[in-house]
């Protein structure tokens, strides 16, 4: 049973459909046991996606403020292996970025082969912050959405495998988490009076991420809804998506991994032979392995 | 007792006198045991480095094919939370990096203020391999040396911490790893003809080396020549290194998170009292522990 929603293609996105405090009928404890073996499967799948070098992964998150997108990296990927995972936070554009497409910076940062990216926000932000505070006029923001596709659509058909996470708290969860950051000093450097202000747009920002997650949700890039009132609830879905992506990739990963040693073998033992016939010094010791075909 | 030895600014390096084999008396468990509470306590440092942002850390890792570099990330970096820590990796530049000056590249990766960032290869390639294999004139070469102490000088006075670290393996070492690949099927992707070809190279690199770290061990970026024949120490090393670089900025960064915390409460507080004077909607409720002051 699948902890988070999948967003259907096709359907239209009602946020209040969507449980915020589902706990799939576990406790903190039962999830966190659930949660282990899938930190390693994730490691290893990581790992070997780095090693193959056939696909690369993005994972966009995307929620209210405190809904966890940081504590979700931290937790849900605190056993990848930093040499093949790269973290990306999109805070408000620069001067330079805003004289660019919206894309432009995202583009810069999507995973090469081998890599998994996680956007920390991202491209969504152009049709949610701006489109609530109007920071574009209705006549861009609107084009967007069909823009977003098609960008997708050339990552995924360049071997990118997208995973896109809305991280969906309540309005009262949200409260509870920035009065908690307001008492304890080693959280309080979390704190922006601008997450106050923010929250006055609530509604409008859940209408903007229904439309979001209305036309964004494809068969190749879906977006997930994941209940994150519970940490525990968020990580172990989040988690789950990953895993249940990925698994199917691993076979072909194996695969390439083999002939792409096979091939280095096959490279090497030319060299032997072309030192053997030219008599040459001898840079390539015969190896054991190598000696017996 | 330090595991890995420090370059003294203004000594001339002869690598045949550092051992490659150290083991400081450990057998491989000891070693383990010990690196433990280090890779706990370099998560911690990096998770304060991230909030506080006042400084920026900087790991350059080189040495000969197989030295480990891939495995010292992989090890002592296990634990690090992958939002504050990124991993570059420095191949054969591209047509449009040769066409820049050689340090452009690589200070187009160098940490912001909160970042650890590891470089697997660097800049010093470019009095590595480039002088090795007569890439650029002499005349060309020669000039980086002082052009990276002040590149890297530019860094420090920035806020970025520097460690570089050279992992010394014996040739017969490096001989004995590319054989294992070769035996490995799930390491032979690693492998690669030019390995072998490189290492007829050896007694060179070690001369282009010896000069890297004699001209380039500053007291601000010092280099560090880890013993790394055996895994276990070599991660150990590096982890101490890192450990009692890092550790005397932690009450400064401590200080700082707490300033940038209570900076954040005064202005919501702000907030608060604009509110109710202007008797507007209460946007930001009360909280508890600033209803008590």
């Amino acid at each position: 049973m699948p902890y988070a929603l999948k967003v259907k293609p096709g359907t239209k996105v009602k946020l209040s459909d969507f449980p915020t405090d589902e706990t799939g009928g576990l406790d903190k404890d039962a999830a966190r046991r659930l949660l282990r073996p899938m930190k390693d499967q994730i490691r290893d799948l990581q790992g070997l996606l780095y090693a193959a070098s056939q696909n690369s992964v993005l994972i966009v998150l995307q929620g209210m403020d405190t809904s966890g997108k940081d504590g979700t990296v931290s937790s849900v990927l605190e056993s990848v292996n930093p040499l093949g995972c790269r973290v990306w936070p999109f805070k408000t554009p620069t001067p330079l970025e805003l004289s660019h497409d919206f894309l432009w910076r995202v583009h810069n940062k999507v995973p090469e082969k081998g890599m998994m990216t996680v956007f920390n926000r991202s491209h969504y932000e152009d049709v949610l912050i701006a489109r609530v505070k109007d920071l574009v006029p209705r006549s861009v923001w609107s084009k967007r959405y069909n823009q977003i596709n098609e960008f997708e659509e050339l990552l995924t058909e360049s071997g990118t495998i997208i995973l896109k996470f809305f991280l969906h708290i309540s309005k009262n969860e949200q409260k509870e988490r920035l009065m908690k950051r307001e008492e304890e000093p080693l959280k309080a450097w979390k704190l922006s009076a601008g997450d106050w202000l923010e929250r006055q747009y609530w509604r409008q920002y859940q209408t903007a991420y229904e439309a979001a997650l209305t036309k964004c949700s494809t068969k190749a890039a879906p977006w997930y809804v994941i209940p994150a009132d519970h940490k525990w609830y968020r990580d172990l879905a989040v988690a789950q998506r990953i895993v249940d992506t990925l698994e199917p990739y691993q076979s072909k990963w194996l695969d390439s991994l083999d002939e792409l040693g096979k091939n280095q073998l096959a490279e090497i033992e030319l060299l032997r032979e072309h030192e053997r016939s030219a008599d040459a010094l001898e840079a390539v010791p015969t190896n054991k392995v190598s000696s017996k075909s």
